[in-house]
């Protein structure tokens, strides 16, 4: 007999939300598709399929469902292949296992200690303690806070890079306090 | 008798410098070439050609000589053509007839009140007084400042970037006097 014919995969995209990659999550899909019975008829029925996402999977991520696709007499169904895609996020941005986000800081903040509370992927409220000269383009690392990586330890970092506003004015009392305090010297 | 061919133009580039272009210069430039004396005999010699640079010339303005190319019996000689180059500048650069350049500020002269010198291509001191809160990306415009156009009315600006530069570090007492002096609203 001829070597039964398979079709080429049928792929879908599963987008999925930078929470969902982050933390995992259990999506079903419902899918419709022929069967063959034993006596040889087309039936049309309704199937749910359950992805477990895994915590750190990236945009391009398979999952295959082999032969799930409509079944037909001499013919092996094709392969049901779901390819993760990444929905953009509001705050985060995924650079591989890190994790960039724009944090704007008003010049008074960025020159003096301040404490900046981040809600991470799994809601929990991080405190970031800033001592340091807070500078326009500064980049914080808070290592370990990135995205989970494929092996536990491999978990990437969160990257805070600073945009600092200044005042649209500043009175000449200000300025005479500013030119006094501020040093004239030891500029990065 | 046949009409005489006339050989395709021989260009060469004129690299000026943007003071140079700002200001107008008087270039000469020394060419060998062939002529055919009445006798029909080939010469080579030398010529000196000048060319007084405009104030406002860009980079592809063309100046052609007609037929100073090579001489030959039975040819129209090819145009010798100058096309204008522009030298980059160390501090400006143009932008159709505007001007930009970059200017590192420190915190200090950028909260208050500060005059900035820039020399002009001309090698004036030009006294730009900065008395507004400068702040990282800003834009100083100076009207009329940059490049000359072909209408002496159609001078570009010049446009000054600044780059704040931040201290590398603040004591405690110098971060008290700031969290009381700067303003904590009214953010631009």
């Amino acid at each position: 007999p001829a070597i039964p014919k398979k079709a080429p995969p049928v792929e879908n995209r599963l987008v999925c939300s930078l929470e969902e990659l982050y933390i995992g999550s259990t999506r079903k899909m419902k899918i419709s598709r022929n069967i063959v019975d034993a006596a040889g008829n087309i039936n049309h029925v309704e199937e749910i399929l359950t992805i477990n996402v895994k915590p750190g999977w990236r945009k391009g991520t398979k999952i295959t469902f082999p032969e799930k696709g409509n079944e037909q007499p001499g013919f092996i169904p094709a392969d049901l292949v779901f390819i993760i895609d990444e929905k953009p996020h509001d705050i985060f941005k995924r650079e591989g296992n890190d994790l960039i986000m724009s944090q704007k800081i008003n010049l008074t903040d960025a020159l003096t200690d301040f404490n900046l509370t981040v809600v991470t992927l799994d809601g929990r409220q991080l405190l970031v303690p800033l001592n340091e000269v807070v500078y326009p383009g500064y980049e914080k690392v808070i290592a370990k806070e990135g995205m989970p990586g494929k092996e536990p330890g491999k978990r990437g970092n969160l990257r805070i890079k600073f945009d600092v506003r200044f005042p649209a004015k500043l009175s000449s009392e200000q300025k005479v306090v500013i030119s006094q305090v501020l040093p004239r010297e030891s500029y990065r």
